[in-house]
Formats: structure tokens, sequence, C-alpha cells
């Protein structure tokens, strides 16, 4: 029996608070969904929600999946109707989607009290929709939500459901802790009693949710105990504490327990897509997050860097490759001068015999961070300050005699503000004076800069700012606080990160602005003129 | 046999990528543990961290704890040396702390290869050390580290290090699965193999890492096959991955498992605590934490909404109350008119009866969030927009004529820059012209805001901003991308939040300065003059 891997990012996953995903987002998704190699993608809720029934439309015009199937999500025929006549049906069926996934109540309480009808309603509704679907030739999926917490109540009615909608003709019925509460020895004792039910043939599947920090764990639980379809999301998106984290489950199953899962290569690029997903959704990546997490593979411990530096495997549970992630040192103050000397090696550095300046870095790193700058993220702020030390000073390819931004509004709500920038600096022998405009002070700002280096320096036109981040560090005070900036640049080849820290956000952008000027024209081989 | 709470926030969570804790957040963190009603508090490494040292010393002068005991944590003796001779084992001793956790090595493979000594002077610097802690009095738990790898590797080995910490007096060996790569089936095996082998008598714990996003399962399993001490951090916090969550694990055993673990009525404020201790660690709080995260409770879904009023046990797994914590409606373009109604009552505005107002606030918030606003985090913004659209328009406190900043740096590095704004406004008859200084834009921006209207509106004095966040929305663009910026504002009795959005930085926190000074005066019972 094959073993299916259903995505439910462009469903379940955009419930999360702060996701709202346009029709443009989903299609931009669903390719990098498919690369990973899932087999099932769910785009929506056709009919019910205006923006699915417009993704399955444009999704059949304009997307090509190589592994994939689309599902659409729906739910069975209304109260007291029949299924060919419930125009919600018939959206699920001309979405044009070759899986109908159903969800149906399977816990008691449910019918009762939130759909107010009778057990044997339900049943019918389950098995006349399946019925249908299936005769109109769709591969059907049945949620049976909220199962978990229905079984522990009336194990014979849940059951019920699930053994309806199989003798209807569906395909698979995933087994739904809707609200998340299950520990993964709940799960593996009610699945193995409902596939004792079922018998060996039937697929059943889990669709978890990580309220008890176990949607992963609950998921194997569940495959363990018989489970051959597994559903979740990317990043583990989802409503309230998410759903199953899709790469984490099938990363345990494909490089611990020895599976296959995946069609293609994908798990080879999982940390990719996984950020690629995460500019998308606008969410940002969760650092901490298992296989693909920017720390997933990072090293701070001063104590082990000696070590790891020797025997990488005794200190990582897989190979991060595997997944497309890399290990990573960290400068930072708790790390020792075995972790400098490592990290300046990965920026091409040898910093081996030269203890002196090595204590000179590490002492410079421990009272930056002590101000506040992270070298974590900026690599290029920390280069620069390794050249600093071993040079003697930083490539002096302008002097900056002053700036000033002015911000203005004139007029009520409504009317936009302006922003303009001054900069004053020496380069090339010559006094460059130069006035940015922009949408907002950081942008005139990076507008000035660039114009006044412009004319000596040619190469800084290719630079583009590509992501800006500002973090309050001392949140107590409010906007009194030590502001830190992060700035991302890229030449069209490669980008790069620089940082800047201050009580002034625009002195820490500017800090910022000019590292990231000056690392993009050391490494485009310009001298300083 | 009582249960240990073991948290080691202040030690292994302070490994976590971006953290740095001072001793003075150390000192700051440890009393919300002991509120939380753990029993062990590991507070750092003395001897091998000199801040670590400086920590215990000051604990021991400062703090008084009701519930918890400090341990501090150390290593074995060196190879080759004498416990009572080794200056580290010595500095544990001389910490105070009555309970020192020794890191043991327990895979043969680290003491082969990273201690470079051989299997029986590892054994004897386990025992050595041990019995020379027990004999000055001290309490020792064992972190057999990368224990669960070392023994799949060489169980005799690694069962043979438990059983020397154990034959020298250590009141607890805690099974570490040091790289996180264990899965709950394995752990359960492994747990059950070393309790046979122990005998019923010993405690064990365990210490999970949740590199296969299974710290919480991984602990449960191992609590499930015979441990009786777990070990985390709150929030998760730790290196890479981060350690098992010490609040969902609690929660999972007290609330789901019916067992009986904190000291006191702790759980019950572990929403507060977590995000108390999350502002001194300075790390952004997860929305998705389990139990305690900001979303953990929160419904979006419009399909549920109406049903989750009638009936709010069917859609939580628990009552978000027993940690503290609250379920929270969305307002949201995904939501429908029923959540809207709800997030009204819940602010107090009854919109039931009134459809057409329902209708035009809906598709305000729907338009409003197109362009980036978000009201999930920003309630004081919404109520403005609620009485907007019932009343005509918001309160008019003052008329803004226009605003201006102004920040200059002249001279290189190291000079600070200047930062000025000037409001002009018409409030109480008179028009305002003021202007403030601060160490930014936003900061000036707030100063003169505030001194414009204070002759008028006195109560202003009390505000104070507490929280300032910016987020880029549109990352691909850089500088050029629309700016989020959700600011908190207390009076000292309540906080409230409010957001504002545009290209342009200040101009989108001048949006939500003015409404966060609007909503400050409507709830102070002033009247616009």
């Amino acid at each position: 029996m094959s073993f299916h891997v259903y995505d439910t990012t462009l469903r379940d996953g955009a419930q999360q608070e702060g996701m709202n995903l346009s029709v443009a987002d989903k299609l931009a998704i669903a390719p990098y969904l498919d690369e990973l190699g899932v087999g099932f993608i769910e785009g929506g809720w056709p009919g019910a929600v205006p923006k699915d029934t417009d993704f399955f439309a444009r999704a059949a015009r304009e997307l090509t999946l190589k592994n994939a199937v689309l599902a659409a999500f729906g739910a069975t025929r209304k109260v007291g109707t029949r299924a060919e006549d419930d125009p919600q049906v018939f959206a699920l069926l001309h979405s044009g989607a070759p899986v109908v996934t159903l969800v149906a109540k399977s816990d008691i309480r449910h019918v009762e009290r939130a759909l107010r009808t009778t057990a044997e309603e339900n049943l019918a509704m389950i098995t006349d929709t399946v019925r249908f679907l299936v005769s109109e030739g769709r591969r059907v999926v049945v949620d049976a939500e909220h199962f978990f917490d229905g079984y522990r109540f009336d194990p014979a009615y849940s059951r019920s459901a699930v053994e309806a909608a199989l003798a209807a003709g569906a395909e698979v019925v995933a087994l739904c802790d809707t609200n998340g509460g299950m520990l993964p020895h709940w799960v593996s004792d009610i699945v193995t009693e409902i596939r004792d039910a079922v018998g060996d043939g039937p697929v059943l599947g889990m669709h978890a949710h990580n309220d008890t920090g176990c949607a992963v764990a609950n998921t194997l639980a569940a495959v363990d105990a018989g489970c051959s379809h597994v559903q979740g999301t990317v990043n583990g998106y989802g409503e309230r504490t998410g759903n199953a984290d899709l790469v984490t489950v099938v990363a345990n199953l494909e490089l611990k327990g020895g599976r296959s899962l995946l069609a293609g290569e994908g798990l080879g690029d999982a940390s990719r897509i996984a950020h690629a997903i995460s500019e998308i959704t606008n969410i940002s990546p969760y650092a901490r997050q298992p296989y693909v997490g920017a720390s997933a593979f990072a090293h701070k411990a001063g104590l082990h860097a000696s070590a790891i530096k020797v025997d990488p495997d005794l200190y990582q549970h897989i190979d991060p490759t595997l997944v497309g992630n890399d290990m990573r040192m960290l400068v930072s103050d708790m790390a020792g001068r075995a972790s400098i000397e490592l990290k300046g090696k990965e920026l091409g550095f040898d910093l081996s015999g030269q203890a002196e300046v090595l204590t000179r870095i590490t002492s410079r790193v421990k009272e930056a961070e002590a101000n506040g700058y992270t070298y974590d993220a900026a690599d290029a702020s920390f280069e620069l300050l390794l050249v600093e030390e071993m040079v003697g000073e930083r490539p002096r390819y302008f002097d900056v005699e002053s700036w000033r931004t002015i911000v203005e509004r004139t007029g009520h709500r409504g009317v936009v503000a302006t922003a303009e920038a001054t900069v004053k600096l020496n380069a090339g022998g010559e006094r460059h004076v130069s006035t940015g405009e922009g949408n907002g002070p950081v942008n005139a700002l990076d507008q000035a800069l660039r114009l006044a280096l412009t004319r000596v320096y040619p190469q800084i036109e290719t630079f583009e700012l590509i992501d800006f981040k500002v973090r309050i560090l001392d949140q107590e005070h409010g906007t009194d606080a030590i502001t830190r900036v992060l700035i991302e640049t890229t030449d069209g080849q490669r980008s790069w990160s620089t940082v800047g820290v201050g009580p002034n956000l625009l002195e820490a952008s500017w800090e910022a602005l000019t590292d990231s000027a000056i690392y993009g024209l050391v490494h485009a081989g310009v001298e300083p003129r």
C-alpha cells in the first residue's frame, strides 16, 4: 500500500492567526509543495470561500503539478437535503479537483449540539455525499472531525461514522484530533482499535493539531498503529498552536523510520522550500523549528565547539544536508575563541596561528553583544569586524561628514507624509552632497547614500536592499529602548546581512546601510578610491 | 515517590541562539520559576562561567525561594585527577547550591573520541565525583549525556555509567537525549530496559531536546516507562530546536494525566509567568506555543465562530483558565460577521440587532486587513474603528495640522545623532505647537504629541509607551515595503495596543501614537474639548 503525504497548508494552515493568503499566494505556494514531493495539496474550500473558488479555477489553467494532485475541501450535504441538490457539494464537484475531502462529524456531541441533527441523519449525510461524489468519479477522503474526542466519549458512534464513510466508497478516512488535545498513547490505543474494527484493507489517516505539543508524535503513533495517510502543513501552520509540521513528520519517518514517502528528492530541499513558503505567507520563520529552522543545527556552546570541529557526527542527530540545512557555529559571548576561530574559517579567514588577534576579536564580540549587537544573523558585519581587527581598520571607501533626514506631514489623515535625506561624504578625493527621497526615512537614507557613492563606485547600483528588520531590544522602555536593525542586501548573485544598533532607529539603520555598502564593495573586488 | 520538576532555563535554556542572560536577568527569572512551582532551578555552571559564579553568590544573599532549591551544574572531575583536587568540582561545592548536577559521559564514543580517555577512567570519574560531593552533603543529580545515542550504540556501557552514578550515591540519574534525535518509541523501549536493570528504587529522569519535534512526547514516554524526574525549560528555550517545554510537559501530566507535580497553584499562572520570562530573556514569545501561546486558544474560523458562542467546551482541549490563558476570537477577513459580533461583545459593544453596522464594520475590517492592518493584536484600534462606524466619527480630542521629524548626525561614528519632532495641532479651541526631543524619531514624535496635548488633557501624562514593534510586511522590497507598527501603552493600571500601517515607518508610528492617545483619553473618561 502506498503511503499518502497530504498537505493542507493552503486550507487548514491558512487558519493561522495573522495569515492571510491571496489566490496569488496560494498559486505561488503550491509548486513548492509539489517540489517537496507531497502526494496531495488541499487547496481550499471552493463554494464556501470565494477566493478558493478562484484558486481552483486558476489552478486548473495555471498549475502544472509533477507529484501532487489537488484536493478540494468541503462539507457533507446539509441536513435534510439530497447531496446532488446541495450547492456546496456541487461546488466541490465543479472545482475540477480529482480529490474531494469531506469534513464529517464523528463526535455525537457535535452532531447533536453543533449540527443539531440526529445520529442517523449525520451518518446518512456522510453516506450520501461520499456515494454521490464517488459516482461522479472523484476520489474521496473523509476527515472525521473531532474523531478522537468523540471516540473517548462514545466509541461506537465515532466508529460508525468511519464505517459509513468507508462503506460508501471513501478511499481514506482521516482521523482528526481537531481540538489537538490528544497524547500519543491515547492515539495509539484508539487507532489500534479502529484498525482492528475496519480490518487491514482501508486506508486510515491522521490529522493532528499541536495543542499538547505532541502533533508530530501523535502522527507517528498513528502511523505505528496502522495509518498510512498523514496530514499536515509546512512550517506547522494552523489555527491555535498549528497543525502537525509535515516536514518534521516526513523527515522522522524517512530518515529515522527508513520509509520512502515523498516523490522525488524534495526532502533534501526542505529547508529552502520551507523558507520560501514563509516568504510568501509572510510569517517569520521560527528559528527553533525542527530540521529546517535557522537554529536547528546551530551550535553555540563554547564547551562543545572544539569537539564539534573534530567529530561533527557526535553532535548532530542527522546530517543537516539531508534536509537542505547546514551546521552553523554561532559567534556569541557564550562561545569561546574556538567558535570564533571556526566561524572565521567558515568565512575564509585562517586565525589558527594568531592568538593575539583571536583574543582581540573575541573581546570585541563580547563587548558588542553586551551592547545589543548580534552577529548570529549578520555575517557581513562580523566579517568587517574581523578585517578591522586583522588589518587595523575597515576599508575606507568613503568618509561621512553628516547626514540628515526630514519626515513631514502637513494636513490630516489621507495626506501622505514626505521623507527626504541628505548625505554629505568624501569619496575618490571629492566631496559629494546628495539628497534622496523615499517612502520613509530609511529608504530616503539608502537612496541618498547610493547617489553620493555611485559616481565613484558605480558597482553600488547593482546592490539592492531586500530585507529590513527592526527589533526593539529593551521593550520595557518603549520608544526609549535600544533598536537593532538587520539589513539584507543582494547584488543579484548573493546576499549579505549587516547589523546596526542604537537608541535611534535611523542611526542604527545608517550603520547597517554603510556596513552593507562597504561589504558589497569589498566582495565586488573594488578598491577604495 | 515524589515527582521532580527540574528547570534548566537558566543553564541549558540560555544556550539558545540570540539569548544572553545577565546575572540580573537570572535573578529576575528565578522567582518566576519558583512561583510556577518547580522543585529545582538549575542556575548555571559556577567555576566555568564567571557570571554563573556571581549568580550563585548573589542568589544566596538575594533570593528567597518558596518551592525550589538551586542546582549548580558542572562536570565530573578531569581525567587523571582526584575529585577533591579539581578546581571545577570545588567551585560546585562552593557555590552553596544544595544540589549539584554533574554532566557525565555515557556514550562510549564520546568517552573515547571527545574525552579521549578509557571506558574505565570515565566510570571512575563519575564514581569519584559523585562520592566526593555526596560525602560533602550535597544532593547529586547525574545528567547522563548522550545517553540514548550511546545506548543504541553500546547498551552495556551506557548502562554501566548509570549504575556507577547510582552506586556512588547519586539521587537521580537523568537520561539525556543531548542531540535530540530520539523518537518516543525508542525512548519508551530504552527507559523500560534501564528501569528493569536498576530496579524500582532509583529515581530516573528525562532530559529531552526537540530536534525531532518530539521533546514533549519523549518526556511523556519516559515518564510512562518509569521516569519520575523531568527536566525542561520555560518556553522550550535551548540550543538548536530547544529543550522540552516544561510548562507543556507539566500541563499534559497534570491536566491530562491527573498527577500533581508543581508545588502550589502555579500552573494557573503559567501564561503570565511564561510571558514575563520572555520579557526578561527578550525572546519574542511564540504565538503558537502550546497552552500559554497568544494563539493557543484563539479562534479564527468563521465556520466555527457561531458554534463556539454556544458551546465553547466542544472546541477547546482544556479550559484555558487552567493555564492562565484565555479564549480569544480573532477579527480577521476569514471571519464572518459572527466573529466580529462576538469580538464586539468582548469589548462591551452589543451589535446583535444592528445588521447594517455589522456589515459596514466587517467590510471596513476586510479592507483594512487587505492593506496590512491587523486587529488580532490591536484591540484598541479595533475599538476605535467600531466606535467610528457606530457613532460616525472617532472622538475628536484634537485636529492635527502638521508634524515633522528631523534626525541628523554631523561627524563620524561615535557622534550621536539628534532627533527632534514638531507637532502642530488644535485642541480645546487653541493652537498648540510643540517640539519634542528624543533618542530617535518615534520617541521625539511621542514627546511632541504629549507636550502639545498636556495642557488641555493633563491625563495624558499618566500614559506611557511600553512596547513598540515594527514589522515589515512585504520583505521582497526592502525599505520600500509596507511597515506595520504596533504600539502598547499603559496608564499604570491597564495597557492597550494600537496599530499603524504605511510605507513610511514614521507615518505608521504617528497613526498608532494618535490612536493610542485617543483610546487612552476615552477610557480615562475624558470628554473632547
